[in-house]
């Protein structure tokens, strides 16, 4: 398994077949530098326009349509001291009339301490003198090129992942994309030092990131939507409108989980379900929200396959 | 403060203003038996029709509209060694093509064993063989009267609380209702031994349970919607469909919370929500959905009010 | 046949189960006057306070649960010179981050011409010096007594009819409820001088009006949502949030009726609604959506019962 | 003006940026002939895979981004003595429950009278005797190339226009699509003998059609969605999900539209679309919905620019 430096020079602002930026084998390590959802690099410097630019495409060896594609996440570390957040809530995640009394959705600037690892406003807010964050890091975006030669803006996401700015998808998490171009062609950036849930500002604390990922293949997977896991939980990922739609869309993809991987009926695997599932909101900031079904991992069978 | 109890001879398919079945001072505590969903009391007889009866309305002297009633869920202890479920997904949290696939709905007998604390299905299921939970009872469907002489099912939900079927309902909690009518007219039933998230097989396990709870007036609160604390978060409820209007009355809500108890500004609120928020999912079965907007206590100011 | 003149002393802000204000024979007419949706009669005096005083509720003899309500509509004439709307588009009809732009939801004042038949602006507006419009009068909220004894808000609307808001109910429409308390408890009030689809600035032109209305019952319909049918077309609607849900009610209804009472198979209904379905907007300001699901009848075959 | 008779020989199941197959100028006329969206052409030969295999991209001499490409359909003549349609409602047009009922949605065949302008279903079904419908032929699918290097499969539609499914773009409207890159780069295909609102049964009646079309450039119109005109109307759509997004979107360009080219303020906008605006459901089968907005010309104040 050979460890990848990857540093690119040009920046992508959809997901979709394009040229490779980096070939690597089934099961290596890329280390690579992210500019934040802004197009700003770890010096300040204006890289690359709006919105979220990605590093890549990787083509990944070995990956084919119907496999799916293992992102483990392996390490990221901010490479900037500064982060920044909108200010106020959106606009869509509020009662509708109550939006004109709402203050404009200014930035904010933040502070990332890189030796204590944790996150501050830059300037006081009355109210919040003590409001010191732990560093989270996520990836707020990263997916694979989808079906058909589409390619889709990286503001939002679909089957193919994408920005989903799920705070889930930090150091400790694997997760499983459906394949659906030859060598997969992985994108990934828009990092955040720490985000609440559903991204209900519009925003993580937006900054550059060294992140460290190990990309392998699983042959004939047959995904239908982003699929994960961590130490704990399996976990699947819709990604739609309504709210209503991505849970319609992560509770299926988690019903075909547990009744092909894991052998249980419909029945069994509902119970399941009925008593012990948990979902967490993505994001209901971008034009797809995102909805997490979780199950721990300690109420699982042994996989069947 | 004096504790009662309440035996009721009759039961509610409806939250409104009816006369009251008791009446207890600002502070009481009340120690009441429910029956389940469908009617079938401790001893497995059937006292009442469905949906989901509710023992009350107990007339809280003092409580006023504007009011908030508070609601301390103190103990709740199952009375009845079997629940029950439906067995198979609600056809509306699956893909809508999917659910022709999906087997019957039929009831499932579950074993709750009342000195293990634990829950289990009473029929063996191919790969749940291990699957003992932990008796985690919760109050399904608990509110007050509604405004103008409204009534509503207790199939359904909506600012005066109802059927939440929000698994944080349960000992520990302590809950805040809007008063809309003089005594508040509190109701409360449809226990559920353990429940997932979003309740998505129609049902927890419904059982019969002793609940006891105090119930108080805290004066002029003027709250919209259903809010809540346990040891470690404060939280707000909205209940409405699709889930992103839920969402949108939760946060609003917090955001009102946030900025009237505890003094933040808007733009503090925001930073707040924006980087600690959690959403948990009531229930995506009943006619109106329930979100849960939820910020950990150790983030807030001191209350200003 | 009998002719009632009903001049209600009190009105109500709910559809539900209360005492009877007048009973009427199946088949009897009821000629009553309505006041505003904001309680004004036709001299402008306040008379009951919002949200949409409404006459009655009237008592149909022979009305039993599972029958349906026949309510045509006969004739409306406005009883005052003046009507009124607010001036802006609600919040919920434009993108959420527009909101901020828009001005204040300040009421304006509209003239009714009586004999000419036409509504108009009272002060003039830039650019909309010609605009005069036919008088087209609707009901803006009608219904039953609902089931269970639940009672509503006259501000929403659900399976028993209520603030449907929809510009077909004027004189021409027959519509069918499903009742659900003996004498079905029928209520009326709110009518609009005019209105566009979907109420989108949250009000018809509101205003006071005599109403003629034929009451009768048809026996063992077992109707789920408002049925209606006029010179051309039969209809549905259903009452719900998103549209999409009211649409699926809707479109539901009328599948049953084309199967149950036109004898067609679900595969013959399909062809006929996949290819000839017109869908009108109620409403999308109420708390429930309102929408309408028409077939022209030239496509219908005769009914089979 | 030069009349292009295109002849494809190879389709596209994306709208994007895509290497002309046709270059023409402003203001030129296109005769293709469309095959159906299975891909099967006039001889009922399998050309090209689903969904919707596109005609072009057509370059548009003079189109550049933030301009607004005219598109008038000139005439739609059918050129297959056949169609299909799915025989039974989408799943998400019907009550969740309900679902499981439902036959299976098989294609049936219909036949087109080119004579007699009419369609008709080929095999008898009871009930359906005399269902022939007037030939009412539409453009299922069709638009410009998305911005920022996107691709979007032809089964969804977006700001670019796409698989709308509305049968109000048949032959006597004028559309007016957003362009965002140089040529505009317009597609399409998917046409329809004839299609009820909503698209219910997930096609319309589908078929190979000759079109005849117009395209033009109007500079600097800056659209965020499609807009149109036909004799007594114009219109603009929206595309997404919920049905109610679709509707904000369509409302919202509606009344930039007033506000911007008919110099009205955003009340007297208001006070137009709040008494005589019409929506049409597009679809509602499609990944995003379409929601139509219209205003009567008769209404409208000469436009100010």
């Amino acid at each position: 398994m050979t460890t990848h430096r990857f540093v690119p020079t040009t920046w992508h602002n959809v997901l979709g077949t394009l040229p490779p930026a980096l070939t690597v084998a089934d099961g290596d390590t890329v280390i690579t530098e992210t500019i934040d959802a802004a197009g700003y690099d770890k010096n300040g410097v204006a890289r690359w326009p709006s919105p979220n630019p990605m590093n890549g495409p990787i083509f990944v060896q070995g990956a084919e349509p119907g496999d799916a594609l293992v992102v483990e996440i392996l390490r990221m570390t901010p490479i900037r001291e500064t982060g920044w957040t909108r200010q106020v809530l959106a606009a869509n995640v509020v009662d509708p009339e109550r939006v004109r009394e709402l203050p404009a959705r200014d930035r904010t600037d933040w502070i990332i301490d890189r030796d204590a690892l944790t996150v501050r406003l830059r300037a006081p807010v009355a109210g919040l003198e003590h409001f010191v964050l732990p560093l989270e890091p996520m990836i707020g975006c990263f997916g694979v090129a989808p079906s058909l030669g589409q390619a889709f803006s990286t503001a939002t996401s679909a089957e193919n992942g994408g920005n989903m700015d799920y705070r889930g998808f930090g150091p400790g998490a694997t997760v499983y994309l459906p394949v659906e171009v030859p060598g997969a062609l992985f994108f990934l950036g828009d990092c955040h030092a720490v985000q609440g849930d559903g991204e209900v500002v519009g925003t993580g604390v937006e900054t550059a990131m060294e992140v460290e990922i190990r990309l392998s293949v699983r042959k004939g997977q047959m995904l239908r939507w982003p699929r994960g896991e961590n130490a704990d939980f399996i976990f699947t990922l819709g990604n739609a409108r309504p709210l209503d739609q991505a849970l319609q869309h992560a509770t299926t993809e988690m019903l075909d989980w547990l009744t092909t991987t894991y052998g249980l009926s419909a029945v069994a695997a509902s119970h399941l379900l009925g008593q012990v599932v948990r979902y967490e909101v993505g994001n209901v900031y971008d034009p797809a929200y995102t909805m997490v079904c979780k199950i721990e991992k300690k109420w699982l069978p042994k996989p069947s396959r």
